[in-house]
């Protein structure tokens, strides 16, 4: 798959847009302008960690171009402010996490269905998992003084600008960049390679366990404040509603805005329509998939079934060793589902799957009683129907 | 209702159970050898603060006789080991934290109409919310010398034994028992009360977030251990399994012990048949319960549906002011739900209630696909049938 790059829509030089970096031509946009898109999810079970120019990309603005040499992280709080060059970054004590990114917005295709939302059309590919290294924000914080307050933020600003120049930013709360198992990292390395611009060279702040959009790229300011961030997109949007607020009646300041995700999990293989064959000796057919959960919780179990939840079948789970409450990786999975004689003559079943994390959550069923208006936190059970042959 | 107590069961002189301690009236025993209980739900959405008399007693052997005199706590683990006094422990900083504790099987009478599971036939009244003061467990453990080391455990024992002399034992990771943010107490305090003998008189392991269960009463041994506590109730007991496990395919050492407990709620009023009179004004009715979420989660929302979520109404909630990963108390509710003229008509309505945490997870809206063949971690929707008048 490698070297499959798509070169750039061609813009007039000057536009905000002129300097987007090159992408594999195997990630699907939902977006072009600012690029949104995911990889087939055929592909995203293959392997734990998925490569790094098929991690799907969600960006908010264009891509900010950054000379490595003139790059500058403001830190503000604590005794006194301080300034980071990416070589003082890099100096410092080097930690990694495997952790799951996934976009609040992961799987809104499916949601939508029920009633229409707002928002990019993804499928259950806004999520990759990563070897993430770096520093440890704890370790700068405390350096720098700061002291743990439960009512104080931390406010991520990225260099990314919208068009009045105010920058991509968000926040979250001071206790999970404080705790040392919150794992919280400067990254300048994506599975041991340097950050690509599309992923926020040179540093990206990773926030294990929160959703996608608290992981601020292109990282160049970290306050901590008594506020969250005043921005777009902690504010007014990534928020979860009740399923009869729309969007006349919709007030974004009664909302929580979304930190840790719920458990979630989706079928890679096969794929929706997919022609599956069932296996000679036993009358099997093999799923595969992922499964993941906010804020450090491990995937215990995933039961898939195919009859509509009359019998469920546990899958193998394929996850890093690490402990409940710092379990930041996703779960790989695979399930052998027998198929009756009767489903072989009808040709069709329809598989779910559901996951439950190490609380003993469980997703929900269906989209219709967690619909939301923005489309967010689609995380029913992943249905998928095939024709069996 | 203070005075209206029962007395014992009479019981032979040296049995066992000849000195159980007296109970409230009101307490509706689902076992009496060990006695469980649990109060009417009516009353549990009264006060924010379960009154201790009220409060569900969940016991796996007799209740033993402690002399406060006498009483020592050992602690296993770090530097040396070391024994307490009641008066050692309350020599120490003395915390305060409001925790929910609730049963493993709470509402297990509900997912038993599914297909029979094993356990008690707890109803929704085993939890309750109460303010436990004590030492912290962190202070304690770190004095002794105790570092972190994400693979080991803190075992808990109690004075309660078998009839081999086994004690009750439970055990909990011991990254909670260090993070000062997981308030874990040695409590002797309930409500500003000492506690009584049904709730572990001198001494309870107060575990906020987490499963009754581990929350050991009558608390005699502490030990810091490379493995989980071998007890029948941390190895053979309150685990889930898929739907699909039966009693000759469960296989426990497979399965994780329960820890923090997942999202749930329940109606506490009206009840299950209740005569509910629409209000003239404006044709609402009026609905009260609690909600909860394991893992200091806080309660973010509690949605309401009279027509099966066509319509769903979000109630007001009453919760203590307390940081999302810290937020162990319980949240009331209460929610004005309008009343259809059809509905008027035909007499009947179901109300159903589901709770969103602060990771945005959701209860699964039926038992089927939840259930287990040990009926823990009941939390589907609460749905109570009511005549409307
Ligand atoms: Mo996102
Ligand atoms: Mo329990």
């Amino acid at each position: 798959l490698e070297g499959l790059v798509v070169t750039n829509v061609d813009d007039e030089l000057g536009s905000p847009w002129s300097q987007e970096p090159q992408r594999h031509a195997l990630l699907k946009p939902a977006s072009k302008r600012p690029f949104n898109a995911e990889p087939p999810i055929g592909l995203l079970a293959e392997q734990f960690y998925t490569p790094n120019e098929l991690f799907y990309v969600r960006n908010h603005l264009p891509v900010p171009v950054i000379n490595p040499e003139d790059y500058e992280l403001e830190i503000e709080g604590g005794a006194k402010d301080k300034t980071l060059t990416l070589d003082g970054i890099k100096a410092l004590p080097k930690h990694s996490v495997t952790a799951a990114i996934m976009c609040g917005g992961n799987r809104r295709s499916e949601m939508t269905k029920v009633k229409a939302v707002k928002g990019l059309s993804w499928g259950a590919g806004a999520v990759g998992n990563a070897k993430w290294s770096g520093a440890r924000l704890c370790d700068i914080l405390r350096e720098q003084g700061v002291q743990p307050d439960e009512t104080k933020h931390v406010i991520f600003e990225g260099a990314d600008l919208d068009p009045t120049s105010h920058p991509y930013g968000a926040s979250i709360p001071l206790a999970k960049a404080l705790d040392p198992r919150g794992d919280v990292i400067l990254a300048y390395e994506m599975n041991d390679e340097p950050l690509s611009r599309d992923h926020g060279f040179p540093i990206r702040v990773i926030v294990p366990g929160t959703v996608g959009a608290r992981n601020v790229k292109w990282l160049t300011r970290i306050v901590v404040a008594d506020k969250e961030s005043d921005s777009h997109w902690q504010q007014n949007d990534y928020k979860g509603f009740s399923p009869s607020t729309d969007w006349d009646t919709v007030d974004f300041s009664k909302s929580d805005a979304i930190q840790a995700m719920p458990v979630t999990s989706a079928i890679c293989t096969p794929q929706p329509g997919a022609r599956v064959k069932v296996d000679d000796d036993e009358g099997h057919i093999t799923v595969r998939g992922y499964a993941w959960s906010g804020g450090g919780r491990k995937i215990v179990r995933v039961d898939l079934t195919n009859d509509e939840g009359v019998s469920w079948h546990v899958a193998e789970l394929e996850q890093e060793e690490m402990p409940d409450g710092r379990h930041y990786g996703w779960s790989l999975w695979t399930a052998r589902l027998p198929v009756s004689e009767a489903q072989r003559r009808a040709g069709d079943v329809e598989i779910w799957a559901k996951a439950v994390d190490s609380a003993y959550n469980v997703q929900p069923e269906k989209f219709e009683h967690i619909w939301n208006l923005r489309g967010v936190l689609a995380n029913a059970y992943h249905k998928v129907k095939v024709k069996i042959i």
